[in-house]
């Protein structure tokens, strides 16, 4: 149960805010998430680590010397925007290029890597790697499709320490590559985490059972079993990772491996202990050398109670970064140096908002636009709680968190806009890159991407006509497409993406008016966002459980539905349009 | 809830196991608990803290540079006996003397104290110190009866700091003082913990309550309220702690102050950190500079919900001390240079056990003192969970695993007794100091002593009289009443033992036989035991809410009346004796 809190939206924000005044020593805040507070080095590659809140010390509390140099810090579970990847990475460089890390979930994995592209355009080399070790999440001949859980931390140590050492962005990103490659965890779970503000769990697991492979925000595992005894737990962790070994070991006698005994929230101290003297009794047994074992809290999910083994597999390179010094909040290594602090005056971005001049009926049809996003904010805050219940059937049950956020920032930025005279393109534009920046997660992404391409063909000069809105609809259908990498059939928003899309186009070319054509599809959506519940997930879930989803509708396809509907609404009643 | 432990008898024991396995840089295990695995500085004062399992870090956690130099470990919520304070004294003194510190509990007071008159006596001074920061277990002007919680780190890091920059015994014994005549604290709790192997709560607060100034065994506090937001439980904090200063503070403004936000168990990083942030606002509007701020885990209660705020109020002295370096398992702070690792061949504790030669008359009479502890063992055994329950009421459960655990090693050092041919009198000496060793806590501790008692007058040369089975009650019960400071009427088992020893006497002095003697004086016990229920404790437990244990009957009297009444069924069956 988390009892703590002040406004449950403000939760991910001020726990930076108390973060950064507790480590003033390690961390200093930015846009975006928080840098070291120490001297940079120049030359040196930046390793910056990142995802959603609620991990602790995942991400922020493992920035310091020897590991990380910055952390990038979305809302509670929901990954961080591309733009806050920026804001931290800006700050964070000093000259070497950047790596950007995270565990493999889809939002991490689109937000980071337009990061990458962004930051290298403008002039700082920046590359993204997404850690999977989390052998539950896909086959052993598939792990390019796994999850990043506790191993997380032993490939952001390597990374680091590898930059501390000097080397170069492609041979920092060489060692993540085969630290990840040597990485391997299992996790289970005993009961749900609570989300601040929540009533209730956000999933459950029932008593006396345990979730095996379960992922850090609930995701399906591959079964269930009996809570075993301290000595059980050990075993079946062990066991399962020596099965499971990188492909270069045939023979674990005489290796040497890294040791990361996760709690995930309430298994305490002195669990982990009794289960880690087994572990070690095994390990020893199976002719292991442990190197610096780790027990305590490294990647955690508020009060879900749970643990994870993670083991890592050395070679003399990948031993002499894993016992490298390092200095950081929640994680600490042997005796080294102490940096000097960094300058008072650190760069941080700031930026006057202007817009491109517009034309009068672009401008009205911009006031259109305002009042529909107004509309889906309200329909979004109406439904939340039930898009997170349908979302934590086989995901992470964020999917209506983060649409309320990302509604609301765009009603904002729209409203800025408007004060400022956008016309209707840009506008919308501005209200899609709010979206995706504070909504975070894929949907934020996807929704980000979604309106930015209906902005591009409407334009602020002219009068938006129905093609150019199914126009950018298409297009949009298009780049959710390519950058989502979800196809029809696989339990997404693009089920409802689709249909709408071609029954728009349909109507439009039959020269029906935008209204009636809007109608149509959306009626189109609706039933295809209902269809879903009989679909498999095919992406982002662990397959083995998948199943269970089966009966439920997908909640980005869902809230996709209520949305077209809703400005339909709005459309009608200025039937004008 | 406690999931993950094996034979939960074993668990504190596996904890140690699994602790030393994974810090073998900082630690290594002796009987009794842990030193630190560095070389020792000749001449240095030896830190030593302890106390009962299940609040890690504390107290092993804490052992390394710059911290403590050993820990002594009990059993679960059971304060060590003294001979492990001596035990793992002796394998960390290098010669300067050793200071034991603990918090205030009154079996740590008694075992710790012990430790120190046995050490001393010995040949290395030792003195012993009670922590007592938490403002809600006494009123200010009775600081000495306040409980030990969180305010344990301030005080040990500053002696220990003190010790480490050299300063003599008496010197670091001062500097603990001053630090805890520093230090306050308060805690709240929002649930209780579950022990491993129970199936409910040790306590619970109602849901959407919290119980303010709770124990970290869950001694009742000063009241209840309403679950607070986090801002809301930050002022509660600060204004408490801003109301209850030191002798030589009048005015905050312009105070330094170190700071540890404390988890206790369930309440999570995140929480804590929004907390911080709300506290650090407040000491900076009271005008307080805060130095190194720590928010955390330090004192812990298993899964207990609930966190604690202390301050500790710096002088120039104190502030050194508080910001040295120091390299613990749990606790890291600063930059030091790594002290050279420990010998191999640390001196362990062993002995060869031999008993003094005996008559054949004691021998046979340590054949039904061997009984009478067996079915002692047993009566214990069979309520045990039942004196856990009572305990709870308003102590802090443990009392039926402590007796137990005294029994069970009273019956094995008995045998191991008779195995070695020892009278009666050396069977129930060995007996006792087993109970006291193992049993650990308070009623260890006096069990131990009334063992003692008993077996002094018993001797191993004459059969024994009921003469001197009355004399040795009555030995005990002085004992008890001077070293366990309760008085008749205070709701412990002084209030059975005083009305036994007394008819025993009586009975004995008409001149009737043991059996009959011991019979009545049983009797006497049992309704004694049950007329504790209408009293209100008067030590070791909170004032404000001791009421509650009105109508619940003392678990320490309990037992006493249990087993008067099974040693008097051994004696009626061997009628003869």
């Amino acid at each position: 149960m988390t009892r703590l809190y002040n406004d449950p939206a403000e939760f991910a924000g001020e726990v930076l805010d108390g973060f950064v005044a507790a480590h003033q020593r390690w961390v200093r805040r930015v846009p975006g998430g928080v840098v070291r507070n120490t001297a940079k080095t120049p030359g040196q590659v930046a390793v910056l680590v990142g995802g959603g809140s609620g991990h602790y010390p995942a991400f922020t509390g493992l920035v310091g010397q020897g590991l990380a140099h910055g952390a990038v810090s979305g809302n509670i579970f929901a990954s961080p925007s591309a733009q806050q990847a920026c804001s931290v990475a800006r700050a964070a460089e000093s000259g070497g290029g950047v790596l950007l890390l995270f565990g493999n979930y889809a939002g991490d994995v689109l937000h980071f890597g337009h990061a990458a592209e962004i930051l290298t355009q403008q002039g700082i080399p920046t590359k993204a790697f997404a850690v999977t070790d989390d052998v539950s999440s896909a086959p052993a001949d598939q792990t390019a499709k796994r999850r990043g859980v506790a191993g997380d931390l032993t490939v952001f140590k390597a990374a680091a320490a590898a930059a501390e050492a000097g080397l170069d962005l492609d041979e920092v990103y060489r060692v993540a590559e085969r630290a990840n490659d040597r990485t391997r965890s299992l996790g289970v779970a005993f009961s749900g985490c609570t989300l601040p503000g929540a009533d209730a769990p956000l999933f459950t697991v029932p008593e006396g059972k345990m979730a095996v492979g379960m992922g850090i925000h609930g995701e399906p595992g591959i079964g269930e079993a009996d809570v075993p005894s301290a000595d059980g737990l050990a075993e079946l962790f062990v066991r399962t990772l020596l099965a499971d070994l990188p492909s270069d070991i045939t023979d674990v006698r005489g290796q040497r491996a890294g040791v990361i005994l996760n709690g995930l929230g309430t298994v305490k101290h002195e669990e982990l202990f009794v289960v880690y003297r087994r572990v070690a009794q095994l390990l020893a047994e199976a002719g292991v050398e442990v190197v610096d074992p780790e027990v305590g809290e490294f990647v955690t999910s508020f009060d879900l109670a749970g643990a994870s083994l993670t083991l890592f597999w050395l070679d003399d390179e990948l031993e002499r970064y894993w016992t490298a010094p390092a200095d950081a909040p929640a994680f600490r290594k042997g005796s080294l140096t102490p940096a000097p602090p960094a300058p008072e005056d650190l760069a941080v971005e700031s930026a006057e908002q202007t817009v491109p001049e517009a034309s009068e009926e672009s401008r009205e049809a911009a006031r259109v636009v305002f009042t529909a996003l107004e509309a889906v904010r309200k329909v979004i805050d109406g439904n939340a709680d039930e898009l997170g219940r349908i979302d934590a059937v086989a995901g992470d049950g964020d999917h209506g968190i983060g649409m309320q956020r990302g509604a609301v920032a765009a009603v904002d930025a729209a409203r800025e806009a408007l004060r400022l005279g956008a016309g209707a393109g840009t506008l919308l534009a501005l209200a899609g890159d709010a979206w995706a920046d504070k909504a975070g997660g894929t949907s934020g992404a996807l929704w980000g991407l979604l309106l930015r391409s209906i902005a591009n063909t409407l334009g602020d000069k002219e009068k938006p006509t129905a093609a150019a809105v199914s126009e950018g609809v298409a297009a949009g259908l298009e780049n959710v497409l390519r950058v989502g990498g979800a196809r029809v059939g696989d339990k997404t928003l693009v089920d409802v993406l689709a249909p709408f899309a071609e029954t728009l186009a349909t109507a439009v070319g039959e020269s029906r008016g935008l209204t009636e054509a809007w109608g149509r599809a959306a009626e189109q959506a609706d039933a295809a966002a209902k269809a879903t519940a009989d679909l498999v997930p095919k992406i982002g879930r662990a397959r083995p459980l998948a199943e269970k989803s089966v009966g439920t509708p997908d909640a980005g396809a869902v809230s996709l539905a209520l949305i077209t509907d809703v400005v339909h609404g709005v459309l009608a009643e200025r039937k004008g349009v």
